[in-house]
């Protein structure tokens, strides 16, 4: 079955910003058989959303369009669709008093604009969103369905996965079965060469599994999808596939089942009854916001500290200003000093001290940016490391960060090191 | 004049890719004046790209695509043009010649499935392509331009900036001229609410200036577009626009070029000579992640502290325990004391508290989940707030960054915060 993702609003037409929520969207769709034959994004214009809305209806199964319906008036995505399917609107009374109570808890008065909202072409059914005013809307028109969802993420992506589970699921043939493996500390080029037997394998059996390999953000992802009208089959074949793939790369796959290293690592030091502080430089916060982003992780993060003048090294961690004199504050003493300053002050279990250079200055030819030593104690355990990673500052720190998750998780785990290739 | 752009390419109908070169052709488009009004992603399929390229030739007039110019089976955007076109196929012997050497100064034999790529249909133009192997197309119908360039995008930028400037450009009728305006603590709707006068006038202007409302992630920005021959006449259009905001929504405005907020705050921290540190705990680094995505940052961030347990808060900041007894961790009082305890650790001008439930657990009937209080210090000045904030755990972060951001910029400006709505 055809399926066409619209994404609206004129903002994504700019040379700024993009459209994203249709890579999830067609994850979702994909898994239940739905095949993405057609994405477009749309302006904030009633005539060219109209067009495109009776373009698509010309052939997909599915439209499945996302942005559009917020309050104000170039939300038009609600009249574009009432206009191609010739329907009058109905103003919902049980939706616009919920749009008023929300308004309420968070004592304000609902705007006028806000009406809008509540308007539903006729026969439209409504789509609850927990997260915020505007419900989603599907409606039908002859074998074709329409599906109208919010723009923002947050809100778009549980009512999809709504959608999916109550209303398309249930009549899709056969589905596309998925699986992530996700690597880190191995080159993407590295990972391809090792695995590639396995796909050319993989691809050549009755019922292949189609694999695409993924460099993101410090990591590397393999995704393996098997399409079948049976489930027991899929779940074997893929069990076996991430079993071959562990058996190569071991310790360097943190994840089989979606989850990002810090959710990993969270639930490792869960597990273990173990608390973590740590003590950043170059990145700068970020390494204790990823921790913290985790739900729960108050369980475990007890403190981090942003060193970033080598006052506050010394002040906050108790690093000797001379140890900074004589190996620079960029360096591996530096860094253990750091882990164990804060893991001593906070009396945790683990203390992790990042220091580097995000760039763009601050580099020398001895040491160029992108140069971070990091550096995780436990126990009498401790792991000191320099890598060299390759980008832009936001780019260094978020590939920093992702180092000193995975030390920590490989010293938890106590397995070694040796699998990182951007060391220096 | 509206200008379709196509990406071809079935891997950016998967989960995991994204067609980016649309953002570079949109920019260049604009600059000339041709305004994009959808951009699409369509898989190498010839029933689908052909489908794709009519429809597009009903009402644009002028189409960009990119990719499915290559060697392979699947390269098919030639095809579908010649198809849409009804044109005849011509080997075109110098292509082929160029292709041939090409080959031959890699050492290798020119494989035979790059003969496609010298298959040009009747009527086309080439367009040089001085990085590859794949040259590009130019071709009308009517009035209509069809632009066929590579996908990788070494090879498509200096071809599209050629076309530009060689065969778009010199029959544009001006150029589109844009402004983004940002603003942070109003809702969408109340900024849209207040605005909509103004966009009403400015829509019917004798050049009318269009207007987009986008709200993310702690902010709204107004996006202001203009198209006009006349540069001079477009700025000062534009200027007059973004004063008569500015006398609206006076300090709500945080931005007219471009600059996020981080980097706003950065630079009035460093044009005063301030430093700066921030304590946090629901935003668990995530601040100070933020300020050191700056550039430069270093010169006006000291440091920064995580205090997620209580204890951190009472060992590294000073905030009295029976302030957290009597009042809670999430408290005005303790935000307080967590800007002046980090301030007057850290020795800077400006010192910042965070605390708050970020969720999912954590929240009472009188400190629900998004409860978050900040306080700015700097001199004898001193703001404190309580927000309410909605959403995920992720979102109720963003935004408390967002306004303690914010409520830096405001105090170092001296301005007053009660616009902000979100405060309980």
């Amino acid at each position: 079955m055809k399926a066409c993702l619209l994404a609206i609003g004129s903002e994504m037409l700019t040379p700024e910003r993009i459209d994203t929520n249709s890579l999830f969207a067609t994850g979702r769709l994909n898994e239940i058989g739905y095949d993405v034959r057609l994405k477009a994004v749309v302006g904030d214009d009633l005539d060219d959303l109209a067009r495109a809305f009776s373009w698509a209806l010309e052939w997909a199964d599915l439209i499945v369009a996302t942005g559009g319906l917020g309050p104000t008036s170039d939300d038009l995505t609600r009249d574009a669709v009432a206009r191609v399917l010739q329907l009058p609107f109905d103003v919902d009374e049980g939706v616009l008093e919920r749009i008023r109570q929300r308004f309420e808890r968070r004592g304000r008065p609902m705007p006028a604009n806000n009406r809008r909202q509540a308007m539903v072409p006729r026969g439209a059914a409504l789509l609850d969103n927990p997260g915020g005013t505007a419900p989603g809307l599907w409606l039908r028109s002859g074998t074709r369905i329409i599906v109208l969802l919010p723009g923002p993420p947050r809100e778009m992506r549980p009512m999809l996965d709504a959608v999916v589970r109550d209303r398309l699921a249930p009549d899709a043939d056969g589905r596309l079965f998925r699986r992530v493996v996700r690597l880190t500390g191995l080159a993407e080029s590295e990972v391809d060469g090792r695995a590639e037997p396995l796909f050319i394998r993989w691809a050549s059996r009755p019922s292949p599994i189609r694999t695409t390999i993924l460099a993101v953000k410090g990591q590397t992802e393999l995704h393996l999808a098997v399409r079948t009208g049976d489930a027991a089959s899929a779940h074997a074949a893929l069990d076996a596939a991430v079993g071959e793939l562990q058996a190569i790369f071991g310790a360097s796959i943190f994840s089989t089942d979606d989850r990002n290293l810090e959710t990993v690592v969270g639930a490792l030091l869960r597990e273990r009854g173990l608390t973590i502080a740590v003590a950043e430089s170059c990145t700068g916060g970020l390494l204790a916001s990823r921790l913290t982003d985790v739900p729960g992780s108050s369980a475990y993060v007890d403190r981090g500290v942003v060193c970033y003048s080598n006052a506050a090294k010394v002040d906050m961690l108790g690093v000797p200003s001379e140890l900074i004199e004589r190996h620079g504050a960029v360096s591996e003493p530096v860094a253990v000093a750091m882990a164990t300053g804060i893991r001593s002050r906070a009396r945790t279990s683990i203390g992790v001290g990042v220091t580097g250079i995000a760039g763009p200055g601050g580099g020398s030819a001895e040491k160029p940016v992108g140069t971070v030593c990091i550096c995780a104690v436990i126990g009498t355990a401790e792991r000191v490391r320099t890598f060299q990673f390759v980008g832009e500052r936001e780019m260094v720190k978020v590939q920093a960060s992702q180092a000193a998750l995975n030390l920590v998780r490989l010293l938890v785990l106590g397995e070694d090191v040796h699998e990182w290739t951007e060391r220096r």
